[in-house]
């Protein structure tokens, strides 16, 4: 017995075994195609950056990133999101970004967050962005990668929440609200599925909102009805409100633009009350959810003209999207929503010592064919060892080259799951094992 | 003017724009898909880890690591390879782990070491490994995948070398040296290449080996002669040396599945001074190189029974393969080896401000069958200066939905490289695209 190192992984961290990766990659490869199909182009940025970067002028979420001094005196960070590194990068390749520039990025970020039922401190995020744009057409491209990805993995009752700030703003103002007290009132509305009206009214009065405006703003923010008429009552409400005919005039022009781009009214609705957590948006914000299993909001969308010019400085309009890509992940499990084969391998080829050389050249060329064949490398167990093998690692087929056969030029082919097995031709097997495997695939 | 913030980058980390990311991906799909064919699957492991996993007992290469304590006082570390990680995992994840084990990690790492010309702080590595086999059939296994993978990427003038830890220490022992300078031989004659035949005899006699037994140890690792008879030769000259015929059994094992496996006999040699640099090879080690551009290794395969067992306390066999992805993709560079699209849109729909509805609709349908479709959104600006902005994002081909062609079912499709213009039948289009964009596809 060897003195044994003692194995352990970092709490809120995870490693991924075969079957989570060949779902990852899966979901992965169809957010990729997704964003690529309307697109977007794909970017990287390092993992560590300066952390004054990160953090920008606010000094804006440090405790909540990992942070230490580099073995060169340098502070620096794990990057936290996607979007503050986007605007480093687009100030740094000025001259090579053309702009509208839409990017889409995929990558790990890191937050030093205490970790909850499905809240990691390393998880993927999944981002598409346009920056440059003021149209609000590309808030509806954004909206449209949304209800395609949606209609991809096929999440179930998925709901596409639509308003936007300054509509919110404006029904604020028009309550009584002062202007500074504007992000009290997105933050307070925000919670209003978690914490109720009662919930929201309180929050509004310790934000320093009178009893009466937090009343006005409540009734404003939950009238209901279907997305025309809620724009017609706001268009009405806030024509002489500061910003709000504009935001009214922005959101009929995006829903206009989706119709076009062929999203499916009846999978998205005007919310007056959603305002979205993150502080930087200043347009149209956009929220998927889905209430089975409660995940809550799975993806969102939103304009935020102010940040990705502060390493330029000068104001550039941005508008992006995110798709929670372990919240989906969640969603999928729960629902069996992806099918993605047991093991990578579509066949398993025995080892027999008389025939090894043969079985080699079989193996040579179905891989040749693009099928993924496990050679057997356990020669010191027998057929029925092998066979149990490739079972327990759960490879659909195995392909044994006996002498006999081989003399025929066929091989057994077993489906390790029936154990039915047949006698096939090598010149067809290729053939065969495509049309017993297809629809599985893990790449492409 | 607004403040500006500092946009810099870490030296030795990289920002990839879109042109380098397209090329990255298409390599890394090469490589996964290489993999797969092969029967390894996908794992993936936390990129922080606690920092006495990282470094072993031995507390190894720990000032070449990035580590800090953490937010809850935790010594910890990024990942400095993905061999260590392998062994925590298969030590972890025993139950779920079928034996032998096979599993491939493209996954970046870090290193704290100064960066320099192609050597950077944060890379890919692309490994594909196989747990818990002894057999030679493993080690042809990463050999095959080596040689798919040059042939795959068309990597020009790739020479594989191929020789056995126990084969060198058997020819050390028979000049002479004692056992316990076996590592100082395998460091010395690993240098061959770069400082010649007297700069490695100087390294032996500085690590303590006696002047004639330098000598003796350079005759016999620079034999020359082809791999059958280098091999009878090594057999003949070691029949009595402890080791010795252990090793020659073994590569002429593992050479005779490469010509099975069809890797061709002359795209590999095998080469007496070949040692590798990495300490725990215990067996076959094998490594490619290209000399031009003069990148050296590019690949490298080895056998290590000695590592992945330390988190369980008794010893496993491994066997594993290293593609060198950065240094693979400066030769694909510099000889233009994959053809990739110079952006990931096949077509660019204009803005036509009485058009946009039914242009919508066409950008819906063609992205539905498959097409990546950028719709404009420069709705600000003229058809000159749009077709200008999709030339300058360098999309290939211009889709112009001019009222007139509408009405005829039609639309002007513009080859933005050569101005040729065409009118093309809506329902034909995405036929038409596909096949004039075929074969430059960035996914699958």
């Amino acid at each position: 017995m060897m003195a044994r190192q003692d194995a352990r992984v970092l709490k809120g961290f995870r490693d991924y075994l075969p079957e989570d990766m060949i779902l990852r990659q899966r979901l992965t490869d169809i957010f990729r195609s997704i964003f690529e199909k309307h697109g977007f182009e794909p970017i990287d940025t390092p993992t560590l950056e300066y952390l004054d970067v990160l953090t920008g002028k606010a000094g804006e979420n440090e405790k909540l990133m990992y942070h230490f001094e580099d073995h060169g005196g340098r502070r620096v960070g794990l990057r936290y999101d996607l979007t503050v590194p986007l605007a480093r990068f687009v100030a740094m390749h000025e001259n090579d970004v053309v702009l509208p520039f839409k990017r889409y990025h995929i990558a790990p970020v890191w937050r030093a967050e205490k970790p909850q039922r499905g809240r990691f401190r390393e998880f993927i995020q999944c981002d598409a962005d346009i920056v440059g744009s003021s149209s609000m057409l590309a808030d509806a491209e954004g909206i449209s990668v949304l209800a395609d990805a949606i209609h991809a993995v096929g999440l179930p009752q998925a709901v596409i929440s639509i308003n936007h700030r300054k509509l919110l703003a404006a029904l604020a103002r028009l309550a009584g609200v002062p202007a500074e007290h504007a992000g009290g009132v997105f933050r307070a509305v925000d919670k209003l599925d978690k914490i109720g009206a009662d919930g929201v009214r309180r929050e509004l009065v310790d934000a320093g909102v009178d009893a009466g405006s937090a009343d006005r703003v409540l009734a404003l923010v939950t009238q209901q009805g279907d997305s025309a008429s809620l724009l017609a009552s706001a268009d009405h409400q806030l024509a002489d409100v500061d910003g709000g005919p504009e935001a009214v005039r922005e959101l009929r022009a995006l829903t206009r633009h989706l119709d076009e781009l062929g999203v499916a009214p009846e999978t998205w609705k005007i919310d007056l009350a959603l305002a979205r957590g993150i502080d930087y948006y200043t347009g149209p914000v956009c929220e998927a959810r889905v209430e089975s299993p409660r995940v809550g909001s799975i993806a969102g969308t939103g304009r935020y003209d102010g940040l990705i010019g502060n390493f330029l400085g000068r104001q550039i309009p941005a508008t992006g999207i995110s798709l929670g890509f372990e919240r989906i992940l969640e969603v999928v499990r729960e629902y069996n929503l992806i099918e993605v084969p047991s093991a990578v391998a579509d066949a398993f080829m025995v080892y027999l010592p008389d025939t090894i050389a043969q079985a080699s050249r079989i193996v040579r060329k179905l891989r040749n064919e693009g099928l993924r064949v496990d050679q057997s490398i356990i020669d010191n167990k027998g057929l029925g060892a092998q066979l149990k093998y490739a079972d327990r690692r759960r490879i659909p087929f195995a392909i044994i080259p006996g002498a006999g056969e081989l003399d025929r030029g066929t091989v057994s082919l077993k489906n390790l799951q029936s154990g039915e097995q047949v006698e096939v031709s090598i010149a067809g097997l290729a053939d065969e094992l495509r049309a017993l495997t297809r629809g599985v695939a893990p790449v492409g």
